[in-house]
């Protein structure tokens, strides 16, 4: 037996497994053990995908039309997504500038590979989404990390984009809400910094795939701004179709025909079934009951800060959006990943450490997710008050 | 208005389209106006999902546990998949050695991702599977086509492998039953480029997406011939669930860490529905269905062969598996594209041109697929006869 083997490629030294994975597993471990866990590390909601989603890709599978769609999705879902901007945030969209993808990842992954090139830049923050600046090291891109912290709501400003701008930036990125810090861009600054890239020749893409979750104040979509953004959304966080891996990607006209044939050789189309699922996304009745649980969410949120705050928590700023507050954990230690490891041992609470989301600062912050229920978020503050010194 | 816009990347200029999309969008339109179009063009089984799988997706659904799976796919999936190994070549296979993937598409970027790097080659041959060279361009790898023709079954032999090798090779890719050709690579061919790749340090990856539709004689998956190879394989063609979405990649031991941090990055898991699903693609009940349809397309293709020689196609000899004749057009026409073009308005039949698959006489061939009734065929067949030269 040949124990030598030919070289993994070089982009695999840069491509980070999410730290998250290794709490995750040893989570499961002392489950399977007897003991009771309490998960604030899953960035997945845990209500089940609304019960009209689920009837309409039953009647999908039922009726049996589950051949490939076309590749920029099914004509109907396209044109549900864009009825959705024009009802919900009075955007009018041509239902032609919408791509279906397989997930928020496939949306993310065909706007990278029709902007960047080797060696181009893609300038977004830190802390930020691990995959992106890996989306952008798969296709040979650089990434520009520019540190951020609450004096600027972990996010970026026009002013930190001009300060850190480069030749080689192609593409600014930003998420709002954020994840890990659950931060909205005010619609000024994303107003300016599409202006900013435009003038320059670059491309704003903006993530908003917690965009429906945002609890207070009114936000326009990126794509009120301007015509010339990439948008990316999801159907995974909202309206709670993980598991489906359902998205899309809203983006210029001038780009849609290289968007094509990109989906026509990465991926094909995304999934028939999921996408007659989505279409009732967009009903009255599923959406009464998906701002029913984004109210559910915002009671889970006010508690866990105050919460966090009284443990000593560093979190001076409520987050609008998300499901996650991205708390300072200085006060208890200086290395968030054997924080992370040790509150998971001792309280059997699961917490993602900073690190997953960049360099900045990461050891220094841990992520709190509050994907479960009010009762499982006060047990896990009981035992962190047990555990954490006063 | 700004008509300017930011410059899509350079890999999109070598990104060619498929030219049988314009040859589908055509005939759409022509059956919108009422003409009768026979689909000789699409890869995709007429048959719909087998009802077992169909009824399992149902299941799960309304069981309802959609979330995220695990990265590397359903425990109980990846089990099935090296149980069907097992049972089906008699090669045993740890499951930890399956990924479940968003389509065979998946499978084939994540083992190109992991493989190869910027400069590298990967050698396949022309023609074939347009995405392969789309998939090593999307990554910045190169592609090295080698020219094959009916002489070797259009596919690369161990000599061929042998003689177009340059130190850049790190991929060889082959395809077995190919896509357009339908023909097999002989074992002893499989097993002598895994040994020649093993021993010049490059990784030979099988794609086996259509090995379960072979019609005659014995053929050992690659795995039965060495634990170093990279087997990509999918639900949608023999398995008849191309909507879903879902395929898998078996890949060695040392490659398993790099694929899953991949995996978590490029798209965090395949469909959790799909996956659920497709528990029941082994079973006896489907297998049954499955082996009935591989009957008919034998059928299908036996008389289809046999017609198109008739009609005075060059096709010398009769291709071992998937749904696919291709044919040389060389006595109608020197340019597949026009000729293709012409059939579809003269006769209302649908097919594709050669230069989808690659350069090397890609003008003097056209794809047929049989993946429609024999009646249609026969009528096909009816109609051509009337428009070609006798």
């Amino acid at each position: 037996m040949n124990t030598s083997h030919p070289r993994i490629a070089a982009r695999m030294a840069d491509i980070a497994p999410f730290h998250v994975m290794d709490i995750l597993a040893r989570a499961r471990q002392m489950e399977a053990q007897g003991r009771s866990i309490i998960h604030l590390e899953i960035g997945e909601p845990d209500f089940p995908t609304p019960y009209p989603i689920v009837e309409a890709g039953i009647a999908a599978l039922e009726q049996g039309n589950l051949y490939y769609s076309p590749p920029l999705g099914l004509p109907q879902l396209r044109s549900a997504i864009a009825d959705y901007y024009a009802q919900h945030y009075g955007v009018q969209l041509s239902p032609q500038r919408v791509v279906v993808t397989p997930g928020a990842s496939g949306a993310l992954l065909l706007a990278l590979g029709v902007l960047a090139d080797p060696g181009d830049s893609v300038l977004l923050a830190d802390p930020g989404y691990p995959c992106n600046r890996h989306f952008a090291r798969f296709i040979e891109a650089r990434t520009l990390a520019v540190p951020v912290d609450a004096d600027t709501g972990y996010q970026l400003t026009p002013e930190l984009v001009e300060r850190y701008w480069t030749p080689a930036v192609k593409v600014v990125l930003l998420a709002s809400p954020s994840n890990p810090t659950g931060t909205v861009v005010p619609d000024a600054d994303v107003r300016a910094i599409a202006a900013l890239c435009a003038a320059r020749g670059a491309t704003l893409i903006v993530d908003e795939i917690y965009h429906g979750l945002i609890y207070e104040g009114s936000h326009h979509t990126a794509l009120a701004h301007s015509d010339q953004v990439f948008v990316v959304n999801s159907f995974s966080k909202y309206f709670q179709m993980t598991g489906w891996r359902l998205g899309w990607l809203v983006a210029p006209e001038w780009a849609m025909e290289a968007l094509d044939r990109l989906v026509q050789n990465l991926y094909l189309a995304a999934s028939t079934p999921a996408q007659y699922a989505a279409l009732a996304a967009f009903t009255p009745a599923t959406l009464t009951i998906l701002e029913a649980r984004k109210t559910e969410l915002k009671i889970r949120r006010d508690y866990l800060a105050s919460a966090l705050r009284d443990l000593g928590f560093d979190l001076p700023d409520l987050p609008q959006g998300a499901f996650y507050l991205y708390a300072g954990c200085g006060r208890f230690s200086q290395d968030s990943c054997a924080f992370a490891a040790q509150i998971l041992e001792q309280t059997g609470v699961a917490i993602t450490p900073g690190v997953d989301f960049g360099t900045y600062q990461a050891q220094r912050f841990v992520r709190f997710a509050y994907t479960t229920s009010l009762p499982n978020l006060q047990e896990a503050m009981r035992r962190l008050r047990e555990f954490l010194p006063s």
